[in-house]
């Protein structure tokens, strides 16, 4: 029986960009699990309730109910330990959680530059919730907080340097091939290409090729997903 | 034969300083390998000229010589492969690559919180080319350039976040046991230790248990060394 996973959506059910949900998307696809997804929306926290939490990815495997990207990557490794590792053994782990907290950080300064092209894809209930948590996180409204991004986006850019390092050395973060590093950090950019027309990223950057590739990876999941072509 | 390692020192010839060195001589002690270190200063430009480069750590094993601290840990683990592994497999080297990096971005940020404190402690010799140096990447003086790092410290520590998120759940970002990852970043605090008295960590903090575990390591090995107990 194929697992479920609750999937944020837009207006468009198929406009899917929670950075976390694409997290635990590729990590399913790395598995090789069929899944399907259900698209959910900011103010269905009734649909969810089983999981007790409000937010997704919510994984439902059977009776197993489990919330949380990380969560969801460690249960996925450990319940199907014999399919291809998302870690690669114990100290994979903790190294990748490390990047994974990393990409947490890498998903908070992202936000300003991109939440104000959100709000015009949410479906309509999702709306008043949508502009008060997040004005009252950002400290300012919708209309303002990116007008800066032309110039806040060399800053974000410098952040990813540890990214460069690697990625002039190794294809992905896992090596010769991906990992769920890699897919910690490629949840930031593919929610930036599901609801942003605004460029992250310059062609010549080494990060540019990655994400790339990541695109193209399994069947081009991520690649054929509702976005802008940035 | 030992292997010998040219490592920086102040004016006290046991006063060993340099972050990257402190990188070289953790993966030494991970290898189990003899070594011997032979203290260098700043401007003993000539003394490791055979390195075809100015900067230590530079390592000579047998007719081997390699400079810069990630090309010797990589030249460790292929060379000495049947000792335990600094990065744990392939995978585990470009993760590994990419903490690495980070904690490049962490010693940078920590440099303009300590340089001050180095001065004093260098050899005569070094004190004109460092401070001429220094303030030309800082801009300013030696004396102005750290004036605010009781504040700055705190902007400092919350870039440790990643760190907290994996020592919460893994003794060390090797998983249980430590690996190259600790000690690319814990050369950072051990750089601090070694020249300053200004307090970088508080003890409810996660990474200050980390720290313990690296200073205890090894025969104390960090622990011994010439700093102060901070």
């Amino acid at each position: 029986m194929a697992l479920k996973l609750y999937d944020l959506a837009g207006a468009e059910p198929e406009r899917r960009f929670s950075p976390y949900c694409w997290r635990t998307k590729f990590a399913l696809l790395h598995k090789g699990l069929p899944f399907e997804t259900i698209p959910w929306r900011f103010t269905d926290k009734g649909v969810i309730a089983f999981s007790k939490q409000g937010s997704v990815p919510v994984l439902v495997d059977g009776d197993h109910v489990v919330s949380d990207s990380w969560a969801i990557a460690n249960y996925l490794e450990d319940t199907y330990a014999d399919r291809p590792s998302l870690f690669r053994g114990e100290g994979g782990r903790a190294v990748t959680k490390f990047i994974n907290a990393w990409a947490d950080g890498l998903n908070g300064a992202l936000a300003p530059l991109i939440v104000s092209d959100i709000f015009g894809l949410l479906d309509d209930k999702d709306r008043t919730y949508f502009r008060e948590t997040r004005e009252k996180r950002f400290g300012t409204t919708l209309e303002t907080v990116g007008a800066n991004r032309d110039a806040d986006v060399l800053a974000w850019r410098k952040l990813l340097q540890p990214l460069r390092a690697v990625l002039g050395a190794h294809p992905y973060l896992g090596g010769a091939t991906p990992a769920y590093a890699d897919y910690a950090v490629f949840g930031c950019f593919q929610w930036a290409r599901c609801v942003s027309p605004f460029r992250l990223l310059l062609e010549d950057d080494p990060v540019w090729a990655w994400r790339g590739r990541l695109l193209s990876a399994f069947d081009s999941y991520a690649g054929k997903a509702i976005g802008y072509p940035v």
